[in-house]
């Protein structure tokens, strides 16, 4: 990694420039671009890039494609850029092909009844992110969540955080930030001082928070400072006003709550970053280039997706020559991001923490099952399988094993992703973490041999999105599994209309996937999810419900199934799938 | 690249892993695998490339994931690999990222009007095909078709083929070959003796071709002889029963059509190369080793994804063990393997054709609309720009430019994919193969800023699969203009049930998306699509029809469609519904 010029050799512009992180679509090619009035061309991206901005932020693509657009980032970049995505549920919740956790909550729900365990889970999910982000040359995980979620309607954070227990939320996210840290990628917690207590969406509007600071104080500033405590390299602000620590600006432009509260009183000394300054709350109700100017007068380092990236390096440099911002507040922001651009440099690699989370995995599992387990993973393990194996001799042999591989050269490092330790994490999360209830086993009406003779069974899906759903295909568990046993699937979102066909009078398996706060009202896919609730319990025709997503929706239509089989998981992967389904077909599949 | 081995120093053994070319996934990790029985574990890949098959066929994943997957491949291979891939429409048709074309018979249509703009369409089709192809490490492109497709009922071809016009096929095809050799790639020619004029589906069963010797050699086989004579690289076979030439075997089975007819009557000296082998016309009537033996007898010097491929060495192995087949049919077949391997190496790059496509294009360009286009599209093009520019100085030029790139490393080429220029040759087949008719313009029937004030119009889509369709997303034309106009989306797929409204009467926009053939009985989409167009004719409420894909099927509306607004194109891609839609709505958008 090309070493950090110093900083006395770079101008105000310069300066300023690096405390931009800019959007960046994941796909490669223009044509690939979904979102034109925020993801900026391949030639506007390297303009900005030569520029000399701080880093860039990706959205889209697959872990491929991530891969070699992080190489082709970085290859543009005179000073080496930071590179972030939201991957708060592992890498592959954004970018196909890496591992896909559960959301956060799913570990939240094993804590409550075996914390240490959870903890376990949290330190691996972490670990396995920043290896896995690292692959890809990802090198800063926008994570972990430390929002306490105690509003159930909460449409923004809900299942992204740990909980709404301020000691569990603040165990889980420091065992997360360990994990994550046995790794040289940058974490943050977010969204500061949280993002919990609210039913507003900050996407659309600036949500308040009426709370005293004696109840901040009490559950939603102890992750933080847990977070701070376990050493997170950034924390995020958030959008949402605290008339109660000022009266004016939201989180994200007040100079009370990042400097005073957070930087002074909770002594926080690393990177500061906006959430993304194109959100409505701010960029609804500030200039574009006003808001980067107050983030910076209110202690922001890092300007997350600025809607005008020169326009905002423009107005903060003029700021500093109006003497509106002094110039050693521009330079303690840009010490702070060389610090954090040198613990993720090449360098500090070879110092790394060390701890493998494969390593405490293989130790714990040959505690519980014994070699037989472990022999017959290596079976199916490969090349990831005699990796871990030479770093059984100790901490050093795993790392050395992964910085050296095979051939030496980067391109070879996406290959380390998936693997199936990594996935049997998933699983465990997911199991663990399931409900399952009613008369289950259901027992299959018919066994999967005369599938063809019914017609009779229905295998009813209802999903936010069809197009572009990136949990759901032909041979996903969802639709294999009940084809299995002779269901025929009917699939819809939240735009097909909701009609009753009047031959429509079959045993239904209904699988809801919803996530984010659905039952608020007449919107989209809750509604439908509900009415055919409704209707097929009516008519006698719900064999058996699985929710995948929230579990605000499950505790709304439990009263409704009294012994009717249901199952739910935090999940909606495909591995999430077959687990439910498992455990609600007498796990003979 | 590295150097192919002496013939002497091989095996028997070696030599037949090498007659192989095998199926993979061309997704990254195990766990994205869709078809288990077809495509081997990562683990099981790297097993058979280090048993020395030939090559790879590669299905599925992204342009990024192949360009990460081939480099893979050849890692792990002593000889290197022929990786094949199925691009008959652009790169862009299976591997997203990349330039996707409209299917071949949009060309053949334009070429019944102006037959040199189609060569020239076709030369530029196989150019930035074989272009993009090698920037992502596939060195073999399975194309061109130039099966004479004169069966509309024709399940597999279809609009896979130029047309129904032997001589138009055979010129279509020859300017494709040469465009694609002005590149250091293969090209075959599928599928012998000629696939057109069957309506059986070769993928599920044997289809027969009952015409005489003498009529195969008036409309089948002139493209296979154009095609040899343009230098095509390989000859594909035909899982078809033509019993005026063998009665017993199919033509990949058979001596008499391979050998004598393709190999000695028609003298052609390169690759031939038999269809999968998994395919049910073979596997179902023949045994998985036999089927491989068979084929070898026959004449065929590669087995392209045979069901087993380590059974179908041992196989072969034991065939000449026993003297079934001679040792010298084998070594002839390596030989030619040898050869066509030795034109996609390295070095052969260097001394390669040296005809740029783009070249030809400026030229062209400038002739026609002079500078101010030219600078239009540089604006556009950046880094492509660049080297575009500094190819004017001739073929060296540009040739030069592409080996070298900016960091001289292989990894870069994938960044010359999906130039504009290439979109633009889309665009322009498209719009001169396009069909509109009826009272366009369609009038909107109101500005788009009072869209919200309508409920009543809707844009009715028929897809055949909703579910990872690669054509349609949010943001798509087909979705996001007739949504400026106002109109409220409705999808459905060939899963979907037909059921009518009782509030469904309003002025409906239906776009088709249907390939194949689509109108023959009771299955699938088509019946969908049929159902809808009759009832909203009976309604009087169908405004317009939109087809994607099958010209057949327009052909089969057509006559109910007084004069009522139509669009068609052969493409279904999103270039192809902006410019189908531009052509419905007053070219306003």
């Amino acid at each position: 990694m090309r070493s950090l010029p110093n900083l006395d050799s770079l101008s105000l512009t310069e300066l300023v420039a690096q405390m931009l992180v800019v959007r960046a679509s994941g796909y490669l090619f223009d044509h690939q671009i979904l979102y034109p009035s925020w993801e900026p061309t391949t030639d506007k991206l390297k303009r900005l890039v030569e520029l000399g901005v701080g880093g860039a932020i990706l959205l889209g693509g697959s872990a491929a494609e991530i891969a070699l657009k992080t190489q082709q980032l970085q290859s543009w970049a005179t000073i080496p850029l930071l590179i972030a995505a939201d991957i708060e549920e592992g890498v592959g919740q954004r970018f196909a092909g890496a591992t896909w956790f559960p959301p956060p909550m799913a570990i939240g729900a094993i804590a409550s009844h075996n914390l240490s365990l959870a903890q376990t889970y949290a330190a691996q999910m972490g670990a396995v992110t920043a290896q896995e982000a690292l692959a890809i040359g990802i090198n800063w995980v926008l994570a972990p969540v430390v929002d306490v979620n105690n509003n159930p309607d909460n449409p923004v954070i809900n299942v992204r955080s740990f909980g709404d227990n301020p000691a569990i939320v603040s165990q889980l996210a420091s065992a997360y930030i360990q994990g994550a840290k046995s790794y040289p990628v940058l974490t943050a917690a977010k969204h500061f001082p949280g993002h919990g207590d609210t039913a507003a969406d900050s996407h659309l509007d600036l949500p308040v928070i009426p709370h005293s600071p004696a109840r901040l104080a009490e559950i939603e500033l102890p992750p933080f400072q847990a977070a701070i405590a376990a050493g997170v390299d950034a924390v995020m602000s958030a959008h949402l006003l605290i008339p109660s620590w000022d009266a004016e600006h939201p989180a994200t432009l007040s100079s009370h709550i990042l400097t005073q509260q957070l930087r002074q009183n909770m002594g926080f000394e690393g990177l500061i970053v906006t959430d993304a300054l194109v959100m409505g709350a701010i960029a609804n109700r500030y200039g574009a280039n006003e808001a980067p100017v107050l983030a910076v007068e209110a202690g922001a380092d890092i300007l997350l997706m600025p809607v005008d990236p020169e326009g905002a390096i423009q107005a903060v440099c003029t700021a500093v020559e109006t003497g509106r911002i002094s110039k050693e507040r521009i330079r303690a922001s840009v010490e702070r991001i060389w610090k954090a651009k040198l613990q993720v440099s090449g360098e500090n690699r070879e110092q790394g923490a060390g701890t493998s989370w494969e390593q405490g995995r293989k130790t714990r599992e040959r505690g519980e099952t014994g070699e037989t387990r472990e022999r017959g993973r290596q079976g199916r393990q490969g090349r990831g399988g005699d990796r871990g194996d030479k770093g059984e001799g100790g901490d050093k042999g795993t790392r050395e094993t992964r910085e050296t591989g095979e051939t030496g050269e980067t391109r070879e490092t996406i290959f380390e992703l998936a693997k199936p330790e990594a996935f049997a994490v998933v699983n465990e999360i997911l199991s663990a973490s399931q409900v399952v209830g009613g008369n289950v086993p259901l027992m299959p009406v018919m066994p999967a041999q005369s599938a063809s003779e019914s017609q009779n069974l229905r295998n009813l899906i209802v999903v936010d999105e069809l197009l572009g759903c990136d949990f759901l295909h032909r041979k996903a568990p969802a639709i294999a599994l009940p084809t299995l046993h002779g269901y025929t699937t009917q699939l819809c979102d939240r735009h097909t209309p909701v009609v009753f066909e009047t031959d429509d009078d079959c045993p239904t398996l209904l699988q809801l996937f919803i996530r984010g706060n659905p039952f608020r009202g007449s919107a989209g896919i809750a509604q439908v999810g509900q009415v055919w609730v409704k209707k097929l319990l009516a008519s006698g025709n719900l064999q058996a419900l699985v929710v995948y997503g929230s579990p605000y929706v499950l505790q709304q239509l439990l009263p409704m199934l009294p012994s009717i089989p249901y199952a739910f998981s935090y999940g909606q992967m495909p591995t999430a799938q077959a687990v439910s389904l498992s455990a609600l077909f007498a796990r003979s599949i």
